[in-house]
């Protein structure tokens, strides 16, 4: 899909569907090409209509109260394929080419703690160290 | 997994560790065994636990401030297969054995809506219509 080839009346339409809640947010999930659940994260108007208008994910990051483009710092990009909103218009379902990993901790997903009858286990380790994540761009 | 075997003292842990928000809530995304996105809802602690502990899914509904066991009145329930929580331990990701579809509109998966350059298209029929789905039990 050619993403820079939607023409802005769409994507005012789209924008206009989407329910952001009282903080001006819906929920993102991303998965890579083998449907590998990564992260999940906010976005804001601004940030969709950029995701979708580049092709390139920016969330909006609560804590720093503003936009996130994926990968700024550490190199690990992530490139939109597809987009699919719920339901309820309240969330959305990025399908993604993830460049290495999309964890903070260096794993490919955040999703990396397993609830078992033994308590919670780490059910894949850092393929890359936080270290070296955020100091070269690579 | 043998969830009814979880111990209440690991249980307390693992409930100890998550990090509810302000509202008590963290995100839950429920995939299938295929790892078809089916779903994102919320949990409360009292729902986490019930999840856990008869290894069927319980969300909290936010419109209605109740426990949501999935499939009461639609039956279509979610089996629990494996939960893995994400690095912030506000989200966690569901492994689910689906009873027929998970969303109100009788479609497998709430996401049924794609984000395309000519506006938004269903990429998904109805399995069920909304009629049977709320007056059978089957």
């Amino acid at each position: 899909m050619n993403w820079s080839s939607v023409p802005d009346s769409v994507l005012h339409d789209i924008l206009e569907a989407v329910s952001f809640n009282s903080d001006g947010l819906i929920t993102a999930i991303a998965q890579d090409e083998t449907r590998h659940v990564l992260m999940l994260a906010w976005m804001n108007k601004e940030a969709l209509a950029e995701t979708l208008k580049t092709g390139r994910v920016c969330y909006y990051s609560r804590s720093r109260q503003s936009l996130w483009r994926k990968g700024e710092t550490s190199g690990q990009e992530q490139h939109l394929l597809s987009a699919d909103l719920d339901c309820d218009m309240d969330a959305i379902l990025l399908t993604v080419r993830q460049k290495g990993v999309a964890c903070h901790t260096g794993r490919r997903s955040c999703f990396y703690q397993s609830v078992t009858p033994q308590g919670l286990t780490e059910n894949a380790a850092p393929d890359i160290s936080p270290e070296q994540l955020y100091h070269s761009k690579n």
